[in-house]
């Protein structure tokens, strides 16, 4: 894909649906020329405003449409900005389950003006079903007590912390955002069910004894909706190491009103329980919690409460870094 | 799809393999005209080989490609024996996952003469994601220990005995072979991981009170390659009741030489742990055992000594039905 990128937000509700923006935005920012966002956005990320005509004067490449939402699908309206993007030159990159070619419009004006439209989410990869085989090397996996709640973050803060202290490790991208910032990576819910595993296992190969695949986790075994995801790629993925992810101010599962959050240590057991099935020495090494909503004292108040509660250490990657974890593994 | 059938067990090398045949000889005898083996093919259904001209001869409408394998790919060599099954004026089904239109000799006969090609694992279905969202009627939903221990059977046989007790009861089909006998339902291990609970919500949607849904279960919570599919089953099905059907002579899990069977008592426990999440009141209430490898008084040994270690009925629904279990059924 040509850098830079526009990001496109359209009219999504909340900053959660931006996720894929805030991603690109917050780990790679000098791959973006800015934001367009729709009258209605309430996402905002910390890139400027700019139009699709400034953006092409400014030099983008490619409109990045940076949004999730629950099924993957994007609304007619939004297919005029992308129009008027083809129009101004750029390709687009999208990460939703439906395919761009599938709007006929831009299919035809990707057509009339050559240019290239990326599906990050569908991977041209055949994966093979799991087999469950001891692979060599290392891996971490981030699980959540939900969606959305810091999981890709927290593995790439790991990825960052593990480099700066030597370590030989790598993030391995499970999700279109992850795909986008890595640029490589396989988007596991977009996968044949069947293949979920055997994709996790062709994502993170046989290594190096000393190397640490750090591997994006998906949903939440607590999500009734993407639970086989992550058990999927829970036994896939064959961690050593697992950290729980958290954002302490969610009350209820991302999505679903009705179903409450897990607890902490349920979700370990859980985590530990299924991992086991493909690496028996799994282990759990410790909490990130997103306290971005809390102020700063009462972050630190329920990092050392979480820590004394659960006996691993606990951290806000953003904040404080992953270090407290990464002195775990061995 | 047009009845009746030839079933083609190609050359596989086992009866696993040819599961889809047994299970359409077995419950839709009179849906089929014969069976066709290649040489070296290791599997038999009880019905008469043939021929395709001698089937076609006989009436035959439709090919059936009546075999199962992981990953779901087709050899070849196939391709020969199928193209004259179009020449002589049969359509084609297939449960794989390769589609039959990607074999171009297949495509280009079919085209030729007019015939149709049946992907029965891919569904024109557009799902949602789950919802979780308690659903009214009942579900009951077979599980496994392994996979191809005998959960279509035993769903197809609670749903016999439960009509012929004047019960409000449907089957409810989540494979290929369940598709072609019940001739509606969804392979759920085709569906896009993200759909896999939307899927199995949308296969078993709100039905009178009195009303059973008997859904076929797929894997097994304890496989490392389709565990993700078999979570998500559980979540999106909701059942109010479950069966664990088991295989007692099988020695490791199914394509997976290295993994051990699980326990009887921890798959119960496993499976109870997940279903709660949609379905707090889920009850375990009978184990349905495949006692076909065994003699008869080994058969009922095991059967009363299951029963007796783990407190539910215990059955061979082939052999002695499934009364015992629909008893506990309120």
């Amino acid at each position: 894909m040509e850098k830079p990128y526009l990001l496109f937000l359209g009219d999504v509700h909340d900053e959660l649906a931006a996720k894929t923006a805030h991603g690109i935005a917050d780990w790679r920012p000098d791959w973006c020329v800015g934001q367009l966002r729709l009258p209605g956005c309430q996402a905002d990320t910390a890139l400027a405003d700019t139009t699709v005509a400034a953006a092409a004067e400014s030099g983008a490449r490619t409109l990045v449409i940076a949004v999730v939402n629950s099924g993957g699908t994007m609304p007619e309206s939004w297919t005029d900005t992308i129009v008027e993007a083809i129009e101004h030159g750029m390709d687009v990159a999208s990460g939703l389950h439906m395919r761009l070619e599938d709007f006929p419009a831009i299919a035809e004006a990707a057509a009339r003006h050559g240019r290239r439209l990326h599906n990050v989410r569908h991977s041209e990869q055949r994966f093979g079903t799991g087999k469950g085989h001891k692979r060599s090397g290392k891996r971490l996996l981030t699980v959540g007590t939900d969606c959305s709640v810091g999981k890709k973050y927290t593995a790439l803060a790991l990825e960052r912390d593990m480099r700066a202290r030597g370590m030989n490790a790598d993030f391995c991208a499970t999700g279109q955002t992850g795909v986008f910032i890595a640029e490589r990576g396989v988007a596991i819910d977009a996968v044949v069910a069947d293949f979920i595993s055997g994709a996790a296992e062709w994502l993170s190969p046989d290594n190096d004894p000393d190397h640490w695949d750090v591997v994006e986790g998906q949903g939440s075994l607590f999500h009734a909706a993407f639970a086989g995801v992550s058990l999927g790629l829970l036994h896939g993925a064959q961690p050593d190491a697992l950290v729980l992810c958290h954002e302490p101010t969610r009350s209820h599962m991302r999505g679903l009103p009705h179903a409450p959050i897990p607890d902490l240590a349920q979700c370990i057991e859980a985590n530990i329980a299924g991992a086991r099935l493909t690496n028996p020495d799994c282990r759990m090494v410790g909490v990130a919690i997103n306290t971005s909503a809390l102020d700063g004292a009462a972050a630190e108040r329920l990092l050392r409460s979480t820590e004394d509660r659960l006996g691993l250490p606990c951290v806000d990657p953003m904040t404080v870094g992953t270090d407290a974890i990464i002195d775990r593994l061995d």
